[in-house]
């Protein structure tokens, strides 16, 4: 008999609940049919599951990880909005083998996420399956109008935040068992199980009158794709202007191609985003100390482009890299 | 290659988005990294999963079937507060061998149940899982205070709303095949299949002084137990006085108990309320037209029992009953 049952899932819920915090005045969150909350109106909401043996694999990650992720995942959808964080409801199926060790690990992660990026984990619901499942929904409150991904202009400055293909490579690294090889390898494995969502420099760009924004989960080409498709948009991306990770050419060993990982590789959650030529300087300087913004190309012409090859190519790529993970 | 595979998906998505509506000006649904929605601040947020093979089984369901139950039974928990559902979103995990036609039949499904209770399917998520699993969060404005589990005072009258144990009698008929034999079993079958969620009602409870409220999803013994326990009260219910669907009675062929089925059945969605004793009448009245609203007890005492059972009795045999589905 797993976790999920009868007055068992009671009791683990209410322990959830216990581990997660307290709702602050005129909030109720766990321990009713739902939760009341307070954030902005309008505001945003956002959902996202994640698949055992899908997304995820337990001989590589830990439920702590797990928890972690799921929620950093999508706290960055809101931050590609230039909105933050305020709830999030949590819903996780269990297989009937999964012990409480694990449920206490995951929700560790889960809070240890949600107290980083301020979210109140307000409510949940624990019920079993044939693979471990995670769907979380998140509500994030508006200071200004959102940034869409649809907003580009033709002739925008196209950036990004950080750098790329480091999540990708971490995950070769932890399939390869190489984790515990040296620090590089160890800090790749970080950027697949640990990634950070943008809040701040979400924030920081839409005041600083970004046009469009999108968060880099699936990768840059098949992310550039939903934006310059919403925005109705032609680009040119510099192949050599794309920030790769510098981790991985410390870990040289894994064999990968810096430059197309880091175009092709998902789950970095840096931030895409398109801003009108004039303000870029100033944008720049607004996310000093939080992360280097990159220009790596523009938006407008009628020929979509990364490097010397179309845009179509490289999404091909990324779409058959997602369905391989 | 599913439905879930690469550009599949986004089409597939979009197809989706198409279907359920369009958005009201100054909102904005499918198609960016979340949507932005407008509803009560404070508002209500509650989540929910549904998984194949546990709460479902194609053997006796359709995809529409899936996904209006889904639906109704978020609908369900913000109604259980008093409040309107406003927007929903909803995260889809399919096997890689089911087609395109059951995703539509689902659409279908889930579409009709939130044109019956105004909801804005604002966005989702489709990925792929080794079993369906349909998780829907669901957010639901407030005109008052919410209406919660805790707020029963000692003396008050125990109601439900409509009868009880349909749902339950509805899934015996349909595991034994009886679906189709007669119009006693097809309309139990529909109790399973396609629920009603109670928002007028509950609506109409809160404004007439509901001190304490919960749906019945998990059975009456189940979710009488989380209100007396939330309002830390006893309670005293009659046997005789709890409405068993009268479909039952005409279905004397399934060999089931009526009055147990009513008491442990779980899925009616009915509304289980407490009321001042001198707001009963009104209650009552304000619910004419919408549904039968019957007085089943009282809550107080030191003891909690239905019938000359101990409520605990009833409670165990709830969820062994919720384990056995």
């Amino acid at each position: 008999m797993g976790p999920a049952a009868g007055g068992g899932e009671r009791e683990l819920v209410s322990r959830i609940a216990a581990a997660l915090g307290r709702a602050p005045a005129g909030e109720l969150w766990a321990g009713d049919d739902g939760a009341v909350i307070t954030t902005s109106n309008p505001c945003l909401l956002a959902i996202d599951t994640v698949v055992e043996n899908v997304d995820f694999d337990l001989s590589y990650c830990s439920g702590a990880d797990i928890g972690w992720k799921a929620l950093a995942a999508n706290v960055s959808d809101i931050a590609a909005m230039g909105g933050r964080p305020s709830h999030a409801v949590v819903s996780v199926s269990l297989r009937r083998d999964v012990g409480i060790e694990w449920v206490d690990d995951f929700v560790s992660g889960l809070g240890r996420a949600a107290e980083r990026w301020s979210v109140g984990v307000a409510g949940g619901d624990l019920g079993a399956g044939s693979e471990i499942s995670v769907t979380i929904a998140i509500v994030g409150a508006l200071e200004d109008a959102p940034v869409l991904r649809s907003g580009a202009h033709e002739g925008d400055v196209l950036c990004v935040t950080g750098s790329l293909g480091g999540a990708r490579a971490g995950l070769v690294a932890l399939r390869a068992g190489a984790r515990e090889r040296d620090a590089a390898h160890e800090r790749l494995a970080l950027r697949q199980l640990r990634p950070q969502a943008r809040v701040e420099e979400g924030a920081a760009l839409a005041r600083a009158g970004a046009t469009s924004m999108v968060d880099l989960s699936d990768g840059l080409a098949v992310d550039l794709g939903h934006l310059v498709e919403a925005s109705g948009l032609g680009c040119e991306v510099k192949l050599g202007d794309v920030p790769v990770d510098p981790l991985i050419y410390e870990a040289p060993d894994l064999g990968i191609d810096p430059t197309d990982t880091a175009v092709i590789g998902g789950e970095d959650f840096e931030l895409l985003v398109t801003i009108a030529p004039g303000d870029l300087a100033a944008a720049s300087e607004d996310l000093a100390g939080l992360a280097q913004l990159t220009r790596i190309g523009t938006v407008g012409g009628t020929e979509r482009r990364i490097g010397d090859r179309a845009l179509d190519e490289w999404r091909r790529r990324g779409w058959q890299h997602l369905q391989e993970r």
